[in-house]
């Protein structure tokens, strides 16, 4: 356990983000409070807010950290829209299975925020969405992709790929790249694609 | 707001089960108190332990309960592995959709299960998920589907139908017959099958 004296915001801010993901996940947000946050990080209560204003400030960040951190991490390639969608679900279960304190916060606290704070993590929940939604009208409009409705598809397959961080683990029966390898298979039906290269 | 005198095991149990759920769904299993859920009944703290002798109880009886009636309302119709592989996707959105706050819980909560009882309820998911596997299956020998893998197939569908209850309102552009239809049609082609009547 860290000292309570001679901490640095440079070290004691992510520490403070750390001991609040991992005690969210655990015990949930609302029976979390801020003492137990600073004695899991080793700091005296009253120091914690240094850090953070409070509790929903906590939440907010490391929610909205998740959400722009997703963002960041992946660029379109180009290549068109098959080999987009590919590299958007392979990128999206390497993502998530990274972080599964933070995949199950997202979904489960959304609850917990201020409706103010809910914008805006909607609002980055949207723009990734919307990347997705624009592959797949992409492929629509080429005739690669066959899609009824493109905001169902984009939501079936967000939710067909997040779920692999309930049940996939390391050292089991198939490695992560087997995974991505079947899941994309999947999407890419689920879709109405054809193969690369096939005719 | 039910009286405190003149509960009967008949109507107070019942009572006592959506009181917790409301409360677990709202705030957490780990935040909510056995003295909060008797204030919401309308019982006084000590006369909950006539109905359910803990929380750890009242939330392994709402997910079993889940589970079991899961079980119980689904039988295949059989026509086949086609036939079947919708009636279980249109049965598994519709009964999910009924019942945001027990999927809700029975993601969430499963941390704070008992090692025993999360036996159990393990159980009644492999129980539910090895139907949709068997169907996969049959539809593999038959040639009528075209599966990688049968388990990361069995486990992708179900995360993309539950997925529904995370963005679904009633009142929306879309109705539940509606988004039935579509998502049938994206497990349909995720399987590699062809739709009824096509050649």
């Amino acid at each position: 356990m860290a000292r309570t004296q001679g901490s640095h915001a440079g070290t004691t801010g992510p520490k403070v983000r750390e001991a609040a993901l991992r005690l969210f996940a655990q015990h949930g947000y609302a029976a979390v409070s801020m003492r137990q946050i600073a004695r899991e990080v080793g700091v005296q209560a009253g120091a914690l807010y240094l850090y953070t204003p409070d509790k929903q400030a906590l939440l907010f960040e490391l929610m909205r950290g998740h959400m722009e951190e997703l963002l960041a991490d992946w660029t379109p390639p180009g290549g068109g829209p098959l080999a987009e969608l590919e590299d958007f679900a392979r990128h999206h279960i390497r993502f998530h299975l990274d972080r599964p304190e933070l995949v199950f916060i997202a979904y489960m606290e959304l609850r917990n925020l201020s409706p103010e704070n809910f914008a805006v993590i909607e609002g980055l929940r949207g723009t990734y969405e919307a990347r997705l939604e624009d592959i797949l009208r992409a492929g629509l409009v080429e005739g690669v992709f066959d899609v009824a409705d493109l905001r169902l598809a984009t939501m079936g397959l967000i939710s067909m790929l997040t779920g692999v961080t309930t049940w996939f683990r390391d050292g089991g029966r198939l490695t992560r790249a087997d995974v991505e390898t079947i899941y994309w298979d999947m999407v890419r039906r689920a879709v109405g694609a054809q193969a690369a290269g096939a005719v």
